[in-house]
């Protein structure tokens, strides 16, 4: 089957094979690059063009809470998908109509079943002859890195943790993503609930006395450790306990033991999450010195002075794989998912064109 | 100021000090002693005579659902302990006047906040002079082993895990009980948490493969590890999880190390929070060889046949403590609350005649 571009989308051909089509009749409209996650959602709205250009031709931006259908139900989730894309849209000037390809990257989705869904409330959105591609959210930080070439592994390490990667030749893999019940254990999270764990083991006499307990109970203003399971069951919304993570590795530069351990085993934690995937991959080839990108994404991985989780590591991947090369995202996620729309939609014409 | 027995209640006397009473006259009437869980809550009705009896004169018993107020909200949960004691009441047959002790167990009491806002709610609902206790869970799981004496330890290990002691001079400390955020590692439900990560660490390549897989996901009916993130947040409450705990101890029997593993690290948990307790309080005095009781309560403690974690628990103390004396309650924990309602009353009683 060919396609065809046509007033601002595409529609399929009726013709078969074989028919030779101008690429640059096939270029124009917009795509949409969306990412979902459980705090926020970013859409951005990019003019498609038969090249990437620096600066991107980003038209319009927009922002919304969480779209995470765990976290928030799925009428919520769907609803704030829909807003976001239609301002996005606004804001850049261009109409529904315009639009040619969408890419959603969502926390949350990690089943096949999760995907149909959401590619249901979309159709009911988009007119037939829109591409549409639902992913996680971490395919989009990978793509913000590559600038949308689905190849190399992306380490996100925020309030949870996961790892993805591709091969050249579209083979894939994930590890962890499970959130705190299933062994997030390198997330924001896990650290700061392992830190909270080290508080309460002190004052009930199960572990050594660490700086974490003044720190910690002097940033949510406690008076005592005692206070700490009624501000946890308060809102144990997992966001919110990793807002600490900034307080434990504040103790670890000043030298307190537990926290240097805590940050030491979530490193192990987080390099094992891109090793199991590389190794599944055999992405490092047979010595381990093939190149491949790792992109790193996440508050755990940044922001750290004196003790650097995200280089730590690296430091420990590089032991295995010397051939991984760190790469820090320029564009954000929500780009990286319009990338990811734009190289999915440029595949797709240049396979009808080479018919 | 002295107490005198008066139509069924206990009034507090106008007079001042030195008054003889009569002990007989201080008898009769009934007291409630109620155990709230995070599943159900029990309520038992006891006559109260002078002496403790074998059998206890347990009058009428009623159950109805959870009365933590930090799962269920506070409404729900005042409106389930009005509820259960007054069923308990009708079924002895004994009228509310008839009311001279109240003692509640309730999980969730963790902090002094917690027990007045339950005081509060029981000053409503009873005439000013009856005695109103409120304590943790934990206090009447212990008093179930002790038939109603504050001494020595307890230890619960069902959904969460707890552990409590006290000395006979009235010293008290307490350790874990913080729920799953806070680390109560050797539970049901860590003990399953543990078990569920192992199961994504095999799946996605972080650990090796292990019997858990097949009899998790026989046990819950799933086909896949990728259908786990699904199960686990469409229900995240701790019982749910905590009820695979007799699929880990069959594949720990089976021979699978992974299992082993998490029931060893569990032994290591419950044991460190007994001896956190017990070395606080220097419950086993210079040389650990003093004794003391330690009363064991939980499914996880329970039910074992060969790998049976409660008698490895008792070993692990032992090293430590040979004084300590394991204890498995013959009566349940709303007894034990009932006898620990008599225990103060009898004291208050013999209080004012020693005068």
């Amino acid at each position: 089957m060919s396609h065809k571009y046509n007033n601002g989308g595409i529609t399929n051909g009726g013709g078969g094979g074989g028919e030779i089509i101008d690429k640059n009749d096939e270029m124009g409209g917009v795509i949409l690059g969306l990412d979902g996650g459980t705090t926020s959602t970013i859409c951005v709205c990019m003019q498609f063009q038969g090249q990437l250009v620096d600066p991107l031709p980003i038209l319009g931006r927009a922002v919304a809470g969480c779209s995470n259908h765990n976290s928030v139900g799925e009428t919520a989730a769907r609803d704030t998908l829909v807003q976001v894309m239609t301002e996005a849209l606004t804001k850049s000037g261009s109409k529904k109509s315009a639009v040619r390809a969408v890419c959603l990257g969502v926390s949350g989705v990690n089943h096949p079943n999760d995907q149909e869904r959401i590619l249901n409330w979309l159709r009911n959105v988009f007119q037939s002859h829109v591409k549409l591609y639902v992913q996680n959210d971490a395919v989009a930080a990978l793509a913000s890195g590559t600038m949308g070439k689905l190849h190399g592994c992306v380490l996100i390490a925020g309030t949870g943790s996961i790892s993805y990667g591709f091969t050249e030749d579209g083979r894939e893999a994930r590890a962890a993503g499970g959130g705190p019940v299933l062994g997030d254990w390198g997330s924001g999270y896990g650290i700061a609930a392992k830190a909270l764990t080290a508080v309460i083991r002190a004052h009930d006499g199960r572990d050594s006395q660490t700086m974490l307990t003044d720190s910690i109970l002097q940033s949510l203003s406690l008076p005592s450790p005692d206070e700490l399971i009624g501000w946890i069951y308060a809102d144990p919304s997992w966001a919110r306990i990793a807002a600490l993570v900034p307080v434990v590795v504040s103790c670890a530069e000043a030298g307190d033991e537990i926290a240097q351990k805590i940050l030491k085993d979530a490193v192990q934690e987080l390099s094992l999450i891109v090793t199991a995937v590389v190794k599944r991959l055999g992405m490092g080839g047979e010595d381990g010195n093939l190149y491949f990108p790792i992109v790193m994404v996440g508050g755990v991985l940044e922001a750290n002075k004196r003790w650097d989780i995200g280089k730590e590591v690296i430091n420990c991947i590089l032991k295995t794989y010397p051939g991984a090369t760190p790469v820090r995202p320029k564009v954000e996620p929500a780009v990286g998912a319009a990338l990811l729309a734009w190289h999915f939609l440029r595949k797709e014409i240049d396979g009808n064109c080479h018919r």
